[in-house]
């Protein structure tokens, strides 16, 4: 298989711990490692080469984490705008051959059991080599609004049902025969291009000449990137194509998407250790203070995320993380040589 | 008269703002000016020359600061160590003629009713001429435990009691009889001293050497301030002598005694902007942030003060205030540079 990150986020519920020079997928937050380098590595056992799909601004950094982690034989492909997944996937598929199996995944997701993980993307791996495009489902945890659902019965897919209002969401979550969609999928590149082709022909021909701008002269101008429309995979192609699989699965998944998500994820995992933060009344389970150039303390403070960085200062309630994308809205208008 | 203005505090409730470097009364915080400039310029009106004892390396500060504010007749007597109120006023009642009224201030109060404070001052002034040693008294506003308390009768005072209990407090606070006693106060050099001869000879002695020394010299050794013993003039003469009365007043009174009487201060007073924050779903009203060197953001967080120091950043609850004694006894022992 190939490995195919899709690197091209620049998240605004991370602000301003993440920033344009820095993503999220960038930051080395996990004992030192970036969250792209933890995808690479995670996906390694079962890839013989890996492109990323990054924008053009952090082409080079990423190129450094990947290296720094013995990803040798790595192609980037640099983005000079993004054009969503569907775009970046068809680029993808159009340069390599069409036999070979995509496994393609958001650089941005953390998993916390590998030998789970490893045995559903074999399961993927299977039914993509049968023609299939397979996309792994998991198990909804709660009812969130923010995600795509699947109905599913066994391997087939049943429907798709991208963010249900919260009664929809409550309902699918109670019936048990709904997962939700996690963004990594699999499929041979030509199967792919076959489906992209039926399903949104103007995706195909535009990404099929920027493609080939790319293989001439290693770069895409902005014009042949631009005439790419843009659209997610899941509505182009996965929503009307009748040869969708889906891969059950119980992997441990944090996507990351905000500081709650973060808070959650080193402390269950890399034992974050709220170093240079003192608790006086606090209690420092509760808490999450990231930021390393001066003493931090919280007096009679209780669930709170603070994120300490050159540019900025956040002290966010935990439960409000959605609403640092109208903290990004208010430095984007007032001081956006912040971001 | 003469303005004594006591200026050897180091308070710890105001840490990361204030510190050993800079204590509470030399912060510029006040549109600017320092409480210790505030308080030279409140008393000007009375007072033909002013002493100020002042820990010995804060004297350059303090003398600088005095002098932008046009107070050319100003002596600083510098104090090697601290040795409580008496010494101080001890020392400053040696250094000057036995008819000479003192007005003896802490540098760190801000008074916010200034005809009214120049009403009971001069009030206060005859009955110091009439050698009567004058305490101010305030009305209290509610049951505070920290503050001593003087019932009274006119300008008769009954009796002092130090720090009641929250019970004592109250019943003090409801009977009427009772005024909190504002560390203010004013009477004859000759008749202090007479005071302290009688109720605290070893004080009176040991500052008289002190004060041969500071007056042949410049300056007071270790020895011979520490040969002083340590105490409040409130325990040493006023609460023992039979010469003390009080003038009661109304006037707005702030001891900047903790993070809340400071919030409060510069919210109804200085009109104080949270600038360099930003508020999302939080109220900017009953909150406080403190700190330029970058913009701070509250995402759904109340009744904070933020203070953000080159040295640490500091999240108090507010009411938590009295927890930042503990939050100094632990920067004093785990990070002792920082103070």
């Amino acid at each position: 298989m190939q490995h195919i990150i899709l690197c091209g986020g620049s998240g605004t519920r991370l602000w301003p711990l993440s920033n344009r020079h820095t993503p999220k997928q960038l930051l080395p937050l996990f004992d030192g490692k970036s969250l792209l380098q933890l995808t690479w590595l995670r996906n390694a056992f079962a890839c013989s080469s890996v492109l990323a799909i990054v924008n053009e601004q952090h082409a080079e950094e990423a190129a450094i984490q990947m290296s720094k982690e013995g990803a040798g034989d790595i192609t980037l492909m640099a983005e000079p705008v993004g054009r969503n997944t569907a775009a970046a996937i068809a680029l993808a598929a159009f340069t390599t051959t069409p036999d070979t199996i995509l496994l393609i995944t958001p650089a941005d997701h953390l998993i916390g059991t590998p030998e789970l993980y490893a045995e559903t993307i074999e399961t993927a791996k299977e039914l993509a080599a049968a023609n299939n495009l397979v996309t792994i489902g998991l198990q909804p945890l709660y009812p969130e609004t923010g995600y795509g659902y699947i109905q599913y019965d066994g391997y087939d897919v049943v429907r798709f049902t991208e963010k249900p209002d919260a009664v929809t969401a409550e309902a699918m979550l109670k019936s048990g025969d709904y997962l939700w969609n996690s963004g990594i999928f699999c499929g041979k590149a030509g199967v792919l291009l076959e489906q992209l082709e039926e399903h949104a022909p103007q995706i195909y021909h535009a990404a099929a000449l920027a493609a080939a701008e790319w293989m001439q002269t290693g770069s895409i101008s902005v014009d042949a990137m631009e005439a790419i429309p843009s659209d997610s995979i899941d509505y182009a192609v996965l929503e009307k194509s009748s040869i969708v699989k889906v891969v059950p699965s119980a992997i441990e998944w944090n996507d990351v998407g905000g500081y709650e998500a973060l808070a959650d994820a080193l402390a269950s995992h890399y034992r974050y250790s709220n170093h240079q933060a003192v608790f006086i009344g606090s209690d420092p389970v509760n808490s999450m203070v990231i930021g390393k150039d001066k003493l931090v303390a919280l007096v009679g403070i209780e669930d709170v995320v603070v994120v300490n960085t050159p540019d900025a200062l956040l002290i966010l309630k935990k439960g409000k993380g959605q609403d640092v994308k109208q903290l990004h809205q208010w430095v984007k208008e007032n001081r956006p040589e912040l971001l």
